[in-house]
């Protein structure tokens, strides 16, 4: 790599972390300032950003992107509108910063607050959509964090243009525009250099798909939050209602099928599978899901003659993100937990039961991020959460676990109080 | 590497992976039956101990260690005593598991309750000290975690029986002798293979030198909370209280100097700096400490007869874990901040005055994990804090900031209740 290039990008983090002390410190009127001033500048840039727009959908139909590709990078006047509507929510959600999470007071007088501050500096690494440019930026502002953004080369020139808005409503509002920076250049030896600068920067999300991830997890010596796939259960129990286990996988197969928080197995209690199954399956059918079985539910389904495809073992692990789910029936609810612990991905999994008993096992037992009973998996998210606005969801276990709103892209200090205390 | 010796690492992982489902469904009277049976067992076990420990010894001798270094290595009769008193002291702290952190219920009737969970796999990379074994073991355990537990060779034998305690301690408790585990072997390849072990193990932490830490920083894939070293300051006030000013920095410097929160680094205000430095310089003096200064604070010691050295720049971001202080005169409550942001670590710093507002300008200004405000920063630390135990002091901020007792051991999940609800 030229030395030029590793020099520019420790010069954005450096900038960035001195600017992250100014952005901790700034009241939540500022920031708000900066949002609201965003929120007015996105609509009336309109034709700068539809120019820059322009260039990247040019260079996407030489490329010979997929339609649905290229309708993901493309902006339009009610789209301008709808981000500048989500900069608004933004700006009129609570300032995380500054809450005191915990208050005590010791033996020897010592009055310990532990007070939620910003983490500091944070990277976001993530490919084409543009409006994860702005989502991503205002989320980081209003939690006081400095960010430094690093998007697919897809979308370079509107990203370029939304950075430019960036600075100058950070401006406006008497904040150092380095709070949001871009890194100007889509080479992969600046993503390298920047993820080793863990003096600088405190706090990587990588945002896109597992082989992003997975590069930016096994490269970075700067700590990682994950955002990973879903391979998410949904369970009827031997004491499901029926109506609830047709609506509730109804809905967390095909409500979207293409996101995280989708259901993607179906296990099936063997004492109500030969009443229930072909209930449900049929709710399926109808919305065109293909069933991928195991023998036993293959028989049922066949003697009440359901279409169905046989699953391989590769099904059971799979997220489809389509409409595809693998179905097996389980002879308990602890083979169930058992089933969702070994085969899934910790992120969203339900049962359906009238059995409150059943219910607190299987709350206690699935290991996953986010456990429901008798609802859908689809409700993983930060917004049906009440958080106003999420980041992503988080596969990890350490700091944050599933969706991570405002709050959770804080840390927190100790402030200690004494009066001329010392250590014996 | 062996083939071996991977199978080996990765079949102790996965049994960790499937203890850790157990333990973290164990009731707090069964983690605490084996605590106990643990505390009962380490000094009755004391003649099996002792032999192990005599082949470390033997080993270090012959390799010349130093005579602190095998003192630190030495079990004896009181050792042991304090260790099992320490394993009776985490039995009776409160059990973090299951604690209710968050609750709420929607618009839409979804009961939400955020509930702490163990993390579930966590490795523990040290070094020579044999406590670490079983203060670590002891605390994963409390918090419902699995440990995996790699020291260092010296100590190998040593921890190779207290393993041996740990295994029978769970097993009388009916939990699963798997829930620690030791690596049985210091080959380096055992460790790197470990550190790959990205859907086993949730969390690594490293304890030990900054070489050790960097290295398990720098080839995990896991998540690592990283404890490195802590540059702390004091900063003496126009408006310091001279005696307190005295009294705290005598302490944070010499209480105990080979501890990371032990102050190494002193700023004055010029107003206060030719009456106050030489009283404090004295006090420090009279405790043997060197006094590295720059020019300023030589000038004024200079004058008053105070032997010091002058300081070089890197002396100014050392960590001596010495009897040394660097010394500087600064020219306000802001370049004192600023000064620390840069040159300290950002682990415990503390400033001396009577000025609330000056006070309150440091407190929201210094970035730093804790912050102290007339009293010493060798209170940053878990059982001053009330956590009753600790497993050590995170430097960085995610997840856990400063010390780390059995909550910080934890991580949350979510679960929710429902009557069918569906997302539109």
């Amino acid at each position: 790599m030229s030395v030029d290039l590793a020099q520019l990008v420790t010069s954005i983090a450096q900038r960035a972390r001195a600017a992250s002390l100014i952005l901790a410190t700034a009241s939540t009127a500022q920031k708000n300032a900066a949002l609201l001033k965003l929120a007015e500048v996105i609509p009336a840039a309109e034709p700068a950003l539809m120019a820059a727009n322009a260039k990247d959908l040019a260079a996407a139909k030489e490329n010979r992107l997929t339609g649905a590709q290229i309708d993901r990078l493309t902006l339009n006047k009610k789209r301008l509108e709808l981000l500048a509507e989500s900069v608004r929510q933004v700006a009129a959600l609570p300032d995380p910063v500054g809450e005191v999470l915990e208050e005590t007071t010791r033996p020897n007088g010592l009055r310990i607050r532990k007070l939620r501050v910003p983490i500091g500096v944070i990277g976001i690494i993530y490919e084409a959509r543009p409006n994860v440019t702005i989502d991503c930026a205002i989320l980081c502002l209003k939690s006081g964090n400095a960010s430094i953004l690093r998007g697919g080369k897809e979308i370079y020139h509107t990203n370029t243009a939304f950075a430019e808005l960036l600075a100058r409503a950070l401006t406006h509002a008497g904040l150092p525009a380095d709070a949001v920076q871009l890194i100007p250049t889509t080479d992969r030896a600046a993503l390298n250099t920047l993820l080793k600068l863990d003096t600088l920067v405190h706090c990587i999300i990588p945002r896109g798909g597992e082989s992003l991830i997975r590069f930016v997890a096994e490269n970075s010596t700067i700590p990682v939050i994950k955002h990973y796939q879903g391979v998410c259960f949904v369970y009827l129990d031997a004491a499901a209602d029926a109506a609830i286990a047709e609506a509730v996988t109804l809905n967390a197969k095909t409500s979207r099928v293409s996101v995280c928080n989708a259901a993607e197995q179906l296990l099936v209690h063997q004492a109500v599978a030969k009443t229930l199954l072909p209930q449900v399956a049929r709710a399926l059918r109808a919305k065109n899901v293909e069933l991928r079985c195991d023998a036993a539910a293959a028989a049922i389904l066949e003697g009440e003659k359901i279409p169905h495809t046989s699953a391989t073992e590769a099904d059971y692990k799979a997220e489809f993100l389509d409409y595809i789910m693998a179905v097996r029936v389980v002879d308990s609810v602890d083979t169930a937990i058992a089933t969702i612990n070994r085969d899934g991905s910790a992120h969203s999994d339900a049962i359906i039961t009238k059995d409150e008993t059943v219910a607190r096992r299987f709350f206690a037992g699935v290991d996953s991020a986010t456990v429901f009973w008798n609802a859908s998996t689809r409700f993983n998210d930060g917004f049906e959460f009440g958080f106003g606005a999420e980041i992503g969801i988080s596969t990890d276990r350490l700091h944050a676990r599933g969706p991570m709103g405002l709050r959770e892209l804080c840390s927190y200090k100790y402030v200690i109080e004494g009066n001329g205390q010392v250590r014996v």
